[in-house]
């Protein structure tokens, strides 16, 4: 029998507010760099507050912090839950914080019923996960996954050049434990969907079923300079027409493909003068679904359309895709267990994908992994203005204990 | 009865690169700006080669240059041809000299057949065409029609902060005439097409039927930024999607009305990130027809266009016209003398708009004025690169001797 644990929504409300204030900004967001002396206070406060409920706190040789809570058979691999606790430079209260201390709400629930559950339950919390100040974003769980070397890690350096094995050393985070070395058997990251969908369509819990593929192409259109006014119509190679042209297919590529997303975000148009006919245009495209045939079909569609509309405008093109990160399928065992409690708590919830990255895209890698979404104000995030209300908090901590008792209860089966 | 006078195509070409040493550059183009000491030069040389032609040289208080030669009838007003001798800082050898050049050859043909005309003959060579040292451009030709007043170009400054009456003392062109106080019956202008028409029609002289309206508008479209992952395509607010699809119809107004031109040459995108929709584009709208009504009917499409593409959309726009040059009709009289000049040469001809601005377009308003085109390669000009023939600016040159001398023969009649 899985107990009917309950997490306090007052509680999980107090400790996101008061742990906002290491790093707060005027403006209601969190200042919390990686590494940052925010970024010690905040996990010196992770580390007492789960020590307090009964964890051993560990941490890797690249700062990623986890928190472990005894089972009744510790011979099982911990299930974790987490995120991480670091913030873009004028970041949200909510993003990543959620994740890492609605898992402790959780645990919380599971302490104050005296709840043993079979296997033990872990917290993490992981280095560097925004990329604000060492790029890429996701180091160091990427390094738990084997995406990246410790070495290339912990030589990753901030703009004053600072190392980042440096950052850890200076605020004494930089443990003895090898990364990637202590094993889940699953990975339940809670976190703000950084999109508009679950609030447009008056849903509470989006179970995530995995994270886009995302291709990012770069593409030049060479036409030929000439003077507005001077040059008829019928001799004009207009570089910003070709280009014009795509961004309407492109969106029209995302449009056709249900569930995808497809998008010019960046143009650069030259010379870019009044009177000057365009002769060359870079932009760049960014194709993303969550799953990989569609992607593809995308992707040919994007190249197909590129010929189409150059060709009759007499205008060159160049393309290349400059970056390719697969689809992610999260796990189905894990996505039950979060539709599992999603209806034990009586919530709304519907099936999506997650089109940002995440922590949980790399531990995907090397453990099962699942993540759970609650709305947050118009889609705003990497935004002081981040907004997710006390109750939507709670339905997110929630889902996420119901789901790990609810793993935890198939165990023992 | 006309006399079949010829123009010295050796000679007018020596003549184009002899003064072409006046400022020239090692990419083989002049940089001759207004007022400078290379424009003293090429004054004083255009001065006694004048007056050595047998003409008196009067100068205006803005610099304007007149040299006039006496006719048989010198109660008549003067019947003017000319041009500019200024450049652009990387300007071509034939842009505005070719029409004072020509001038000069046609008058050397004159006075080599020792041909004397009933009116008598003046060369016009006008101040600051080009507008790069001083703004705006057509300067002083624009105060000869009363569009400006001499104290407002005087008044004007370069970037040192040398006002253009300071830099007329420097170089001793202040001269003692009021400005537009000499009248002339007639001007006849000269000119490189600066465009591509001539060239790829394989013609080689435009009949400029008179100077293409211009309007000019700014567009600000605003949408929503937000993320190119985690943002359906149905809660999107593309501001640059609204802006290509513009883009696209700006190009078919200019396709639909025969004869005009429409174009964005100017587009800026914001936060242009790749991974964000954009929410605000900024672009600039070009329209341009040598038919007011149709000029208006361009702007009434693009302003229908507007709302028909933002809407679906749901994006914001504001438009403004930002610039307003009405359409310049020259003067039929002078169009069908230019005709019989092209007629006697047995030249191929067209007739055609001018889609930039001259001094032509100024003097339209107080005299009968007409221009002639000839080619210049790709319709390049502004530029080192600027090139037109030996033959065509001999032709150029004939038609122009042809068609003064058939006007002048119209008088006597």
């Amino acid at each position: 029998m899985i107990p009917n644990l309950q997490i306090d929504p007052a509680r999980l409300w107090a400790t996101l507010m008061e742990t906002a204030k290491i790093g707060g900004t005027p403006k209601g967001g969190i200042k919390r760099l990686t590494l940052s002396e925010e970024d010690r206070r905040v996990r010196d406060w992770f580390k007492t507050t789960c020590e307090g409920l009964g964890c051993a706190v560990h941490v890797d040789e690249v700062g990623n912090m986890f928190a472990v809570r005894p089972g009744r058979n510790d011979a099982l691999p911990p299930i974790a839950m987490g995120s991480h606790l670091d913030t873009q430079p004028t970041g949200g209260k909510f993003d990543g914080v959620l994740g890492v201390l609605g898992a402790i709400e959780a645990l919380r629930a599971m302490v104050a019923a005296g709840y043993e559950t079979n296997a033990p339950i872990a917290i993490a919390n992981w280095t560097n996960e925004e990329g604000s100040r060492f790029a890429p974003a996701m180091l160091c769980s990427g390094v738990h996954a084997g995406v990246f070397t410790p070495e290339f890690a912990l030589s990753r350096q901030d703009r004053d050049g600072v190392s980042l094995g440096e950052a850890l050393d200076t605020i004494g985070y930089r443990g003895d434990e090898k990364a990637g070395s202590r094993r889940f058997q699953a990975m339940f990251e809670l976190h703000i969907e950084q999109g508009p969908i679950l609030e447009d369509q008056g849903v509470m819990i989006g179970v995530v079923k995995g994270v886009q593929g995302m291709r990012w192409y770069e593409v030049t259109v060479r036409g030929q300079d000439a003077h507005t006014g001077a040059t008829p119509m019928y001799l004009r190679r207009n570089a910003l027409l070709g280009a014009a042209r795509m961004i309407d297919r492109i969106d029209g590529i995302g449009q056709a493909h249900q569930g995808g997303v497809a998008t010019v975000g960046l143009i650069e148009n030259r010379p870019n003068s009044r009177n000057v006919i365009p002769g060359e245009v870079f932009f760049c495209v960014d194709l993303r679904h969550p799953d990989e045939a569609a992607l593809q079909r995308m992707e040919d569609a994007f190249r197909a359309a590129l010929p189409e509309v150059m060709d009759p405008l007499k205008l060159e093109f160049a393309e290349r895709m400059i970056w390719n990160s697969p689809a992610v399928k999260f796990d189905e065992a894990l996505i039950d267990c979060v539709r599992a409690g999603v209806a034990k708590s009586g919530l709304t919830s519907r099936d999506m994908a997650s089109g940002a990255g995440h922590d949980a895209a790399y531990t995907a890698r090397v453990m099962p992994t699942v993540m759970i979404f609650v709305p947050c104000a118009g889609g705003i995030s990497h935004n002081e203005a981040e907004s997710t209300t006390k109750e939507e908090c709670a339905a997110g901590a929630q889902v996420l204990l119901n789901a790990v008792l609810e793993y935890d209860s198939r165990l023992a089966g």
